[in-house]
């Protein structure tokens, strides 16, 4: 059990090894482990001659299977055992999850077709069959891992970032997305695949993962865990839509701030892998003759767009780009207006099945076909409707609907009252604010393809009018090209969903899914102008979720905003640092760990100097305060002076057994946030689980735990730190909970006699008053850094950091703060939270906040090189003349700048 | 002059700002700016206020273009503009230099087809024009601007590293790559585009950048110039291949290590605007009816290949795989054989043009069509085989070459007496070695064109034996598919060019140059599998090139070497720090300057605490230094002397005309490295301009340059710094120009009587004895640090830092060193150096020298919490009893490690 937990924390130290953090047990760890493994091989070696002893018959082949075995093992921990494993794994994901689906849609249809006769029952089998497919999907996430509603990419995005989501990786997640979103998809509603998928492959490379640490468990490392997730995410994308160019793309896009290219081939690798196996699939399973394209084009290759087409092409991409930011407008809109609404929310809050009943129902209602679905054909689903978008035939030739040949589901376009482009505008229309409305629904689900298709009948009106405008073609010279619809809708697919998700590899996964690149041109334009046009109005879906979910993340700074580099990082610091210095005592700590709610406190070397020597973790200092208050070291002063007294005390009053279950009561007692039972002490704070962060909006304010070491008999000083008001009645209630407290010992003037046995040879026989002088004495001593763990380099800047090179520290290395030095001297401290508003200020208010207030001074101020100097000398000085006390730099500093 | 200089060193400044080095006269700066700017406006305002009085007629058209002028003043400092200007530029390069060189390849053919009534005549005209257009090209780089030879890229991987390699950003370069490269192209020798194009693209946004700069000077940004040159890359391979995304991906897999996603936008953007462009002037030039693929293919859409030709796709990877490494080795061997071999070098290096001349006499003799070339397809220029490669159409049916119906240049494989076969493998075999031969020819040249029409050829190859193994296609179902050798053609292609780039999207580039995307997996796969084999093998032709050039390049972790997480910074970092202590004087910095040539010194508290408090910069000591010894501190102490023997001194020997002389004879002295006239003082290591590396391989070990300032009068101690050897002759002939020096003065015990006027009132009459004494006194002195630059916050790691995100961080950041400390005191450093040598020997000695001596002993010794306890008690009891003397804790914390 005791090697266990230590592999346990080793195990989590190596995960919070962020940037040059405190590593001490690895070393350990590693020794332990191959002493696990050595002892393992030993065991495994021993059945081997067991083996042989035992069955004579059957023996050659066992000892195969076992060499086997550990030549599978020995290679098991190589990475692209692992991609082909992770490849193979979400290829099937995908394909079984397409598959039910199909059958979901076909058994919709059929119940359908099946009752034609009475238009009623029609209706109620159209509508019901989604309404209980979605209310299953979302009852069943609920449930079973509500981590698993939405899309998944905003989650990824902050897992990426360094922040652990552990619920976000777990089994439970994996089954409840992949049953959730096979319903959701099932159901027929507007709703996408592929951000679900991008949190599948993630949750079975984690798990994965884990499965293979049980082989080689010495190669875990939080970097490689990453470059893994990296991966997983371009698998998600490459198999769900056999385009593993764009799917890699897409997902560095969508997921990283900073991409390393040495991963680039992981992420390739395995979704080629994959999308391969899932078009294998389609293939052995006679979907399709050979391996193609999801949804095959047939443009003619010879001329595929005039040049004068190309301002076509470009006013569907700033369309696209303004629709785009209304999506994300409309979607977030929603989202709000529903929170905002108290009793609507707390009516769905009630009946948490409601909202997305009523949701399905209405949209289900909308497109029911002998209904108003026939203008916006209603019938087809998602896949059918964009292979009739991107079909290359003109629906609109010369204008008049009628002539064209529509046959199989392109039928579905053509309504005799109304022509094509009024069911194309009705169905972008329609689809739009159902697509915008469908993504808020708690199931697991994404939003790309509900826009991929929109994006495509767009672009398909677009070619609609400009076939029916120029009936032959542009092309002014000898043959006659005519227009190919088909190829705006293209673009249009592209330009939509780039703007939606503002990435430009929307483009690489039009080629990929269409499997023709001929218009490359046209779609890099039209989504390069989507995405210009989207990004300066919104931010994109994934970021709005961020925002909305309140996940800590740290924003991107805006295109070519110049300006902030003349923000510095003087200006957003907090110039009032905690800190403790190397020679405090006890009460300074407490003190401090009173005052602030920061993760980390930084140890400087006295406060005259200022001189940063390394960071402490909160609950580290914690420890050390509760360790110097701790029961066993007042049973010690207690031996210490019954030894002095010359004293014997005999009078045993409890056994070891209340002892143990008052111990265990103090425990739980001290357990502020007790959801998890094996926290490590060094854990830093942004690594903390979350719970789903629309529940708890801020995980900045949540206290830190105490670690809950059997020792912990903390004092009444170091409660005083938890309870925000002490009160000595739970204490003494606590202090011993074998009797029943009077009204009389509540008071804590009376003296109040606690009795427990400590290890059997002397008795706690304090008062509370005598505890609380023993504390205060306690208190006054030298803090003892020595068990402590010290991060020895926290991340330092330099106050003239300029804000974008603070941004892409910060995002390069993940951090959750940095201490601001000058030559040594801590002056500053900036955190996410600061940097965060810093941008987001400046990104909101345009030209006007961009300065702020401090910015101003700093140019008119005196030359930095003199202050440097003038602080250089105050250093100097303090060498000469030791004494030089009570000067606070860091106020006067303060007091400089303001 | 003044506030240019000024100008010109707080650009220096910014440019140096890496990360958190010190930056004080940016405020200055901007200041200065500000006011320029606005007193151009005024400027500007004037004359358009004299404009309107001048003349009446025209004034209202001219205060229109004024204010045209000033809107675009304003708005050219944006992103896009320059980014559009860069691509339009970059489009019509690309464009003009693709028609010289077609006109150059005309006319070659046209002087070959003319004279065909004469074979030697025919030879003499086929020979000689290549090897005169070589040898011009050649010469003209040579003489131009050296910089200009070979690909770019990796002199374009360095300088994106953030290292400045200066000199390969100029206009004279620019001039010598582009018409270098036309000429050497033109001569239809088997050398690529697009490596220099990337540096054309890159020498073209610098050039913009520095022309822009003159509107929008405060934009000018370190940071901002990377990522533009990052975009520019990109452009070069988009306008060089019609590219876009395959430009961009490509663009960023060879150059970058970590990708910053916010600038994905920019190149994407001008890629596809300098693609557009590009490909908009071959349409309006009549060569194209609408945009399309450069080497468009026309592939069937419905059934592109067959589940089972996989294996052969797989093994075309394979092959190229190894074809690709085999090229890199060649490429290297050849450069290094010639290198080597004294000799010939001498006589090479004597005629420079000669070695150029010699190689492409071979080669184009062996293309000459009547002779070789015959068998070898020699007659065709590179695009038009790589045409005939692509075609869809089987060249060998049923076996037999003869049925097909060759067309054009189709016709040049067909030889009557051998069949395709053997002329595919007589071309793959000699364009293997003369590629690699020819790209080592000193002129502006890539390998990639010559390595892609080689895989093509490869590809084809196999292609064309798969159609003769299967006439009828493997496809067993009704419909006949027969086998598309193009496609093969197009898989191997890609497969080679990646596997000598390292790179997976050369298939994107595959897919933009052809047109389709069908053949999408195979091509995936092929590269994949290629990529994996030759980077077992062999470093990617960049990297050996940077190699062999010495560049100061970081190299790649290898492929998931797993192993490496296991090394810790403790094991490579240098023990034996230099520092100097902030009460130390002027005598250690002497002696501290004098044992080593590192870039930067760490400043420490003291030698007992050796808490880092920065660095310095050598450059910056060494002025510290020649202050405290310089002519004016000396002429001050002089005057003072004077005052206090109330001496008046009235012999004035020489004029201040001679003085002045003297003085720029003596700045010249201290140039020990003169090439550049305007260095600053605080410019990092290893941002120094480095001459081609080919001729002076260490950089390292160059000595700093002294500043060259007015006052650098500096004394005898100083020099012995710079000499290794101190003198005294040559200081005293140095001190004392004007007048010759007599045998007996020379000898330093003999009184040389030195005067030189100094600001015209006191005299410098001081004997060398005298010098000597007052510069020893001098140097005793303590250091004043006040008028230093110090970098407060370098980088700082943990002994316990892992190699691997050593390696992260230092590519991350760009770092050029970074100190080891251990809770705030300094006990080692890791520069470059040590990491490379790790990661090499490491990477080439596997399994064994993975884990280093040093690393085995820490697992067995004691735990390193102790250690670093027992330190910080150090520290602590420094507090409490302030004499702990002597104690040196570096050398005994390494003597516990060794």
């Amino acid at each position: 059990m005791a090697g266990d937990g230590s592999d346990q924390r080793a195990l989590q130290y190596e995960q919070t090894l962020m940037y040059g953090r405190y590593t001490q047990e690895l070393g350990v760890y590693a020794k332990e482990e191959a002493a696990r493994l050595r002892e393992s091989g030993q065991r495994r070696s021993r059945t081997l001659d067991l083996l042989e002893y035992d069955k004579g018959r059957c023996a050659k082949c066992r000892i195969c299977t076992v060499r086997c075995q550990k030549f599978l093992i020995s290679r098991v921990g190589e990475d692209w055992i692992f991609l082909i494993l992770l490849g193979l794994v979400m290829a099937l994901v995908s394909w079984v999850v397409d598959f039910c689906i199909a059958i979901c849609l076909q058994a919709q249809k059929w119940m359908y077709g099946g009752l034609d006769s009475n238009l009623f029952l029609q209706y109620l089998a159209w509508v019901t069959y989604p309404v209980v497919l979605i209310t299953f999907s979302a009852g069943f996430t609920q449930i079973l891992a509500p981590q698993a509603v939405g899309s998944g990419i905003p989650e990824m995005k902050t897992i990426l970032r360094g922040v652990v989501l552990k619920e976000y990786l777990t089994f439970k997640t994996f089954v409840a997305k992949v049953i959730g979103l096979t319903c959701a998809l099932g159901s027929g509603m507007p709703l996408g695949k592929e951000g679900p998928f991008v949190h599948i492959a993630s949750l079975c490379a984690a798990l994965l993962s884990k499965f293979m640490s049980l082989f080689g468990g010495i190669y875990e490392n939080e970097s490689r865990n990453i470059e893994m997730l990296a991966a997983a995410c371009a698998v998600g994308v490459g198999c769900c839509f056999a385009a593993p160019i764009g799917g890699v793309l897409f997902s560095i896009e969508v997921t990283s701030t900073f991409f390393a290219v040495r991963n680039y081939w992981r992420g390739f690798f395995a979704a080629t892998f994959s999308a391969f196996i899932f078009r294998v699939l389609a293939v052995w399973n006679r979907d399709e003759e050979t391996i193609t394209a999801l949804f095959k084009t047939r443009f003619r290759l010879d001329f595929p767009f005039d040049l004068q087409e190309l301002p076509a092409f470009a006013v569907i991409g700033i369309a696209s780009g303004f629709g785009g930011a209304l999506f994300v407008y409309l979607n977030r809109l929603i989202v709000q207006f529903i929170r905002k609404q108290k009793t609507i929310n707390k009516f769905l809050m009630k009946k948490r099945l409601l909202y997305p009943a009523l949701v399905t129902l209405l949209i289900s209602t909308l497109t029911f076909p002998p209904g108003f679905g026939q203008f916006m054909a209603g019938k087809l689903t998602q896949g059918e409707s964009l292979v009739t978008l991107l079909d290359n035939r003109t629906w609109a030739k010369q204008g008049i609907a009628e002539e064209f040949d529509y046959i199989g589901n392109a039928q579905a376009w053509k309504h005799p009252q109304v022509n094509v482009f009024v069911t194309l505008v009705l169905f972008i229309v329609m689809k739009f604010w159902m697509s915008a409305l469908a993504t808020t629904i708690p199931v697991p689900c994404g939003a790309f393809m509900p826009v991929f298709v929109i994006g495509a009948a767009f672009g398909r009106l677009v070619g609609e009018c400009m076939a029916a405008w120029f009936p032959d073609g542009i092309h002014s010279d000898e043959s006659i090209y005519p227009i190919v619809p088909g190829g705006y809708a293209v673009v249009g697919a592209a330009a939509l969903s780039g703007a939606v998700t503002h990435t430009v590899s929307t483009a690489v996964i039009v080629f990929e899914l269409t499997g023709q690149i001929s218009h490359i041109l046209p779609v890099m334009i039209a989504v390069i102008l989507a995405n210009a046009v989207a990004q300066s109005l919104q931010p994109s879906l994934y970021d709005s979720i961020i925002r909305i979910k309140k996940l800590p993340y740290l924003p991107e700074l805006g295109w070519g905003h110049h300006e902030k580099y003349n923000i510095r990082v003087e200006d957003i610091m907090v110039r009032d640092v905690r800190y403790i210095t190397l020679n405090c005592c006890y009460r300074d700590l407490h003190s401090v760990l009173m005052l602030g709610h920061l993760k980390t406190l930084a140890l400087v070397e006295s406060a005259e100097s200022m001189i940063l020597l390394g960071s402490i973790e909160r609950a580290q200092l914690q420890s050390l305060l509760s360790q110097q208050l701790s029961r066993s070291r007042r049973m010690e002063y207690i031996r210490e002076r019954a030894a002095a007294e010359k004293k014997c005390l005999s009078d045993v009053s409890n056994s070891d057994s209340e002892d143990g279950r008052q111990r265990a009561s103090q425990e739980v007692r001290f357990q502020i946030s007790t959801e998890e039972s094996t926290v490590s002490p060094t854990r830093p704070a942004s690594q903390k689980p979350l719970k789903p962060a629309l529940k708890r909006p801020s995980v900045m304010e949540r206290p830190t735990k105490l670690p809950t070491s059997p020792q912990d008999h903390s004092g009444i000083a170091l409660k005083s730190l938890f309870c925000s008001s002490p009160d000595v009645e739970a204490l003494e209630k606590n202090n011993n909970m074998e009797t029943p407290v009077s009204p009389e010992q509540r008071r804590p003037s009376k003296r109040v006699r606690i009795s427990v046995v400590d290890d059997g040879d002397v008795e706690d026989d304090m008062t509370l008053r005598e505890i609380a002088e023993w504390e205060e004495r306690q208190l006054d001593e030298q803090v003892d850094f020595n068990n402590c763990k010290i991060d020895p380099a926290p991340f330092q800047l330099v106050e003239r950091t300029s804000l974008h090179k603070t941004h892409t520290i910060f995002s390069l290395l993940g951090l959750d703060h940095a201490y601001v030095t000058s030559i040594g001297r801590l002056i500053g401290v900036v955190s996410l939270k600061e940097l965060r508003k810093a941008i987001e200020g400046s990104v909101t208010v345009k030209g006007v906040k961009v300065r702020p207030p401090l910015a101003s001074f700093r140019d008119s101020g005196t030359s930095s090189s003199e202050t440097e100097a003038t602080e250089l000398h105050k250093l100097w000085d303090r060498h000469r003349n030791v004494s030089l006390p009570g000067e606070q730099p860091t106020s006067e500093s303060d007091e400089k700048s303001q």
